[in-house]
């Protein structure tokens, strides 16, 4: 398929190698020339705006950026997608945003007459090199099957969540309730070492207990539970807490716009927040429990 | 074997009658006179106070009480268990009480010559009736394997967890987590549904990725989910929210006795405590929903 | 002075009569007529657009509008003030919005040769009335002096906190803060009513001792301890819910915006969205003394 | 008067020194030797025992001791207080204590015939010094009236709160508060501070708002604001954070046992409890205000 990709990041990079290495015929665009030169020798062409790029004669475009701001310029910008895509070119965007925003861009670009989907993604950057991504995808469903090939072709989980915005409301509120089972688990497993337990078999307990958690179970934050995850390597690598507080903010607001209590995910977000504020935002996440438990300090 | 067992409650009714179903010979001490009525019926003999049967020829002596003061006044009263048992009589008590408890009583037990381990359960009402309990165990491995047959008849699922009092650390680390995680799932669920989401797909992608917990796939807070949980028949049976409030008590308690913070714990007590301050305790934990969903009253 | 004034609202109506009492010469905008109508009977002339009024010949123009994308769209839109106003004429906004957006205007309008405060209220409903609202007020301090007199005719306590967007600054941390200590408060009077205290010789030992606050010695939450707040007449009046949740969502995303913990502040934010969600919304905000005290349900 | 005083600690010892100094003739008794002495060279005399001071001749006996266990064992004890003192003699304690326990040894007084008051202080150990504690009273009118004069040797602020427990009530209560508010204010302080604002113009407007409390103009925990706080001094002297933790851990406990939810003063307790894992319970508990503002640390 001759599909245009627009931002090259830790996560779109990857992205767009697993769709040349799928065949596809591929033309990017980022405002990083190094990230474009390493596409480039790649395999795909390069276009010099997002307007030459829209321009172009393509099937589907796929977007891949940090924030709403950068959607809504993308999309909505006066030398932006919609001013210069032909009608019928598909549309995902892939970025992490707010559910309200999403549907104001799939909206305006209905009304352009280009079908879009939001397809955010979990599963970090070693998901998107190894092309294990979960899509949480909102959308029409006929849009949806279109789009499934590709997708599968950079992840290997694809849900379809509903109309346009569910998959960043998916995708907000799955990463909310991990933000608050993390800090339950770094609370559970430092509460029962001070206690006096061995942490191997209190995770072992909880595993196969009412407590399991993927926090537990599978990223467990006591240091030595589970092997090759980021609390047995200093918490580097991971999902680094920085973009847990952005995630949580994203709950939160979204939650706001609905006058939906989060009582625990707010606090979450400002327990977060607390970590980072003293220094520690580039860290993974589940390095929450150095608050807990010094023995990881 | 012929074993003493005192407190004939909701759980420890069923216990006991599993017991006589495996053929132990049991007597029995409760203050109701109808459990104990009950538990003569099922073929058990009865004591008329502790005493009488601490003082009789038992090989062991299981507990279930409601809290600790129970269970010191059980085990260290004037007239209590320990004033009156042969030494070498094996112990065990299966109450819920805090870690600190536990370690006092187990200490005075062994200095009275009598093994004793804590073995705490969980799995409910339903699960003391099945016979399906999971058992967490403190105590010496010896004493461990010795009482383990027995706790085979009233449970499926033993674990071994250290050294006294550690049977209690598991279930309170446990619990607390558990406690945590269902109003992070109850806010989760709620938080996407109010967005939009069908609550089916949401705990569908939930349950494959990463905010994954045993409150999303095997007991959703959110009716309809799942079949046969308590969120699907008005929240009735499961696990009462004053069980949950006793049980987080523990948590923090034993948290402020080894100056550990716990504040998603601490949070989630005072959360269940308005739930239960509104009228609603004796509905399931899962109830804590209604608090979030408007769809739930 | 010649003055336009632009939103005739709870509190833009009654502070735009002070201005009329004071003898001042008013031009009014707003989009309802019956606000309009009522202005102009009290004596002030009528515009028909931002632009007409913006254009006239006015020395000061003050604008009171609901939230920060009004006030960007009344100064920045394509027929706004900036686009009509001429040069050197002095802007005032009342309204309540976030530091950075009242910031960001500040600066248009600078560069638009249009010298700016931010001085935002407070004093509620009846201060607007009886002219005895205190303006937080952020700009040039020569600027400040320049605006005294007329802020003088509206309110009676008008503090120069800093250089643009400080008037806000100083709104959002002092209410957050006395969101903070309502809650504080009912808890507190609560806890010591439900140990067996009489409310009023509570409130006595408070208020001369380390936890007195606005919250306790003159706006008590507990019914019957100060007459002729809303707590002593049902919760009427005062201080919105929702307004309080407005400020305390303005309080969380300016300090997500510069990356500072508040976790008291997030916490009271989804407390009083709790009591909201439950319908209660329109009642004063020291009605969040209901969730913790069954007296006064 | 013969008074007999259990307990020369930080504060039991200033104490002393002043009912000696306004001529009362004192027997004491304490764990601690050299604390013994100093009272004895101040003009004591000394007990070898609870039940030497108890069997002699006193009027009244005060008592003021670490936590309710040593309360108990001093009043109830097999050869504590009550054992051994005369009906009629008179009794205050001025520990701070649960209102439960105090209630329980009140009871315990009454049925001995020995009237009894709680009487647990504010003001620290320069209050102690002073003479200038504040009293809050818990106990039958005639006996406050009995007391007042002596307890106006120790402290210039005697206020009677009710019947028994109702001392410690009241300071459960404030101090509750007092722990919540400071958060509140450190937050809000920060805040502002972070947004661009001057501390000191920043505490300006917040004491003369509906922000203001105790904690903004009287202890400021932002420092230069206030001379002579600990924040100005680097959070040595004043009210240590882990007997914060003690009282809020009171307030928690005691809102437990009657079922009320304390949200916003378990949060409270909590947050000073990570400052103390993290090796600060020694500072003054406004240095709370580090976890907010870097410019602190």
């Amino acid at each position: 398929m001759r599909i245009g990709f627009i931002g090259l990041g830790n996560m779109g990079g990857p992205m767009a190698r697993n769709l040349l290495k799928a065949g596809h015929e591929l033309t990017v665009f980022d405002l990083s020339e190094t990230a474009v030169a390493a596409a480039v020798k790649a395999g795909a062409s390069k276009a010099n705006s997002v307007a030459e790029l829209a321009s172009g004669d393509r099937e589907l475009i796929i977007t891949m950026l940090p924030a709403a701001q950068h959607v809504k310029g993308v999309y909505l910008g006066d030398n932006g997608l919609l001013a210069s895509v032909a009608a019928g070119v598909h549309l995902i965007d892939s970025s992490t945003i707010d559910p309200m925003s999403a549907r104001e861009v799939a909206k305006a670009a209905a009304e352009h007459g280009n079908p879009m989907l939001d397809a955010p993604v979990s599963g970090g950057t070693g998901g998107a090199e190894a092309g294990t991504l979960t899509f949480m995808v909102g959308g029409e469903p006929d849009e949806f099957e279109f789009a499934r090939p590709v997708l599968e072709t950079m992840g290997k989980n694809i849900v379809h969540c509903g109309p346009a915005g569910n998959g960043q409301v998916a995708k907000v509120a799955n990463n909310m309730l991990l933000g608050i089972s993390m800090i339950g688990a770094a609370e559970a497993m430092s509460l029962g070492v001070s206690l006096g337990m061995d942490p191997k078999v209190l995770a072992g307990v909880i595993n196969t207990s009412s407590g399991r958690c993927w926090s537990t179970d599978t990223y467990n934050p006591y240091p030595g539970v589970i092997d090759g995850v980021p609390s047995s390597r200093g918490y580097t690598g991971g999902f680094g807490t920085d973009l847990m507080i952005k995630d949580l903010g994203l709950a939160t607001e979204a939650a706001k716009s609905v006058r939906q209590p989060v009582v625990m995910g707010a606090l979450a977000q400002q327990l977060y927040q607390g970590m980072s504020f003293e220094g520690h935002g580039d860290l993974d996440f589940s390095a929450i429990i150095k608050r807990y438990s010094s023995d990881q300090e």
